[in-house]
């Protein structure tokens, strides 16, 4: 009893801290934490895959760069892009001397594009929503959890028949439309908790995709973990409650979610 | 001496069809040629890389919503970026059926975002700088042309002290100097046969670092070839004079020849 209640504490605290960086706080400030954040992400993703050759100071540097892309918008965009080609190149070609690390290489530069373009850049994608308004990034959220915890709950219920049994056995095609349904639901809760002028049915659409493609981006991560461990085994990574994994719904769903209300709500 | 005519007269005629495709072609019909020829690099770097699981029909799609957005420039990059993003997540989510692939994943989803970022996005620049005017075009063209010649002829000469042993044992300081040199006094030559209205000390400057660049990105592309050669051979790919070999210099060349022309010429 005494363990669940601060269980609970440690939960309302956080959701209030969360709460507070996204309605008070400055664009500016929200992104350097949203950077510090994603830079843990990335941190992780780097141990997780395990490259032989890599420079994580290299790869802080892309994720400032994206970071001050977004933030302050006074770049082009592909010129962000060619600055990461021609750093991960430079540092490649200096960085190799040894003939045993060619092995590797391609693998490694990879792992640099990775931590751009699967983590920094879909991620950043949560501070334009937050510029769109305070109550888009809440919204985003509270749909994610509610889909989240649908699939969870439906799946453990009446799941049978698995969506992809290599890269995340446990995603039952039961879970996958609970996430879609429960998701559609809290969307129509969550626009009147928090109140943005959009139509209704444009709303729960929004929902149900962000539910759907939320079940998609959750085994994409699984991919990355059962490609690095030795054995398939149930746990792979015991005990491991990091932040990729409470960011890896956010990788696909950010940036839908900003398309959405870009094309659809707007 | 008739195979000696055979080939200058291939030569003539290749010089005058990239002559004729650079200087009369409308950018549409530019941009097409330009997808098919990055088409066919992309085609001998996937081959040379030899991903387990990869979808050639994916990265053309790609290609072509790369080709697309450099063409017509009526959907925004971060858009492209996110399509390239979800296609590939989603491709390698329903395509991996073996748990035998999953030890290749994240090379292979990394040969797919290289593939994009690393030939489809630089080389694309080519059309940006034909843009600009078919001049510009001819004038990186020259330069890199005569700081390769530079420094391959001045390298074989007196090089001696080598660069980057592992990537290309026979690239030189002495080379690397003379393509700077020779590049500079080409883009000198260059600017009087195509002429651009532009002060002269900036296109010394600026083909000064083209030629610094070419000498740059080969060996970038020699990591890839020794990456997967069993064996350090001196011949990596006997007879291979693939559609990448030519291109190489381009992939760093052409973007920082177009931000060039756009921070320093204008």
């Amino acid at each position: 009893m005494s363990d669940l209640l601060k269980r609970t504490v440690t939960a309302v605290f956080l959701i209030l801290l969360v709460f507070c960086i996204i309605q008070f706080l400055p664009i500016e400030l929200f992104s350097l934490i949203l950077f510090i954040i994603i830079g843990l992400a990335v941190y992780e993703f780097i141990k997780l895959c395990q490259p032989k050759q890599y420079s994580l100071g290299l790869i802080f540097i892309f994720g400032i760069i994206i970071g001050y892309y977004f933030t302050y918008k006074t770049i082009e965009l592909h010129l962000v892009l060619i600055l990461i080609l021609f750093g991960s190149g430079l540092y490649f070609l200096f960085s190799i001397k040894q003939k045993e690390y060619l092995t590797f290489f391609v693998r490694d530069i990879g792992i640099h594009f990775l931590s751009v373009f699967y983590l920094y850049f879909p991620l950043y994608f949560l501070l334009e929503i937050r510029r769109m308004g305070a109550n888009y990034l809440f919204f985003l959220i509270f749909v994610i959890a509610f889909g989240d915890s649908g699939a969870y709950f439906i799946g453990r219920l009446f799941g049978k028949h698995k969506v992809y049994p290599v890269a995340s056995p446990k995603k039952t095609w039961e879970g996958l439309i609970a996430a879609v349904i429960v998701a559609s639901l809290s969307g129509w809760l969550g626009i009147l908790i928090f109140p943005i002028s959009v139509k209704i049915w444009k709303v729960i659409i929004t929902a149900g995709l962000i539910g759907l493609f939320s079940q998609l981006s959750d085994p994409i991560e699984s991919l990355f973990k059962r490609a690095v461990s030795k054995k398939d085994s149930g746990s792979l990574l015991p005990g491991h409650g990091g932040v990729l994994d409470r960011l890896d719904s956010y990788i696909f769903c950010g940036p839908l979610f900003f398309f959405l209300v870009d094309f659809l709500w707007m």
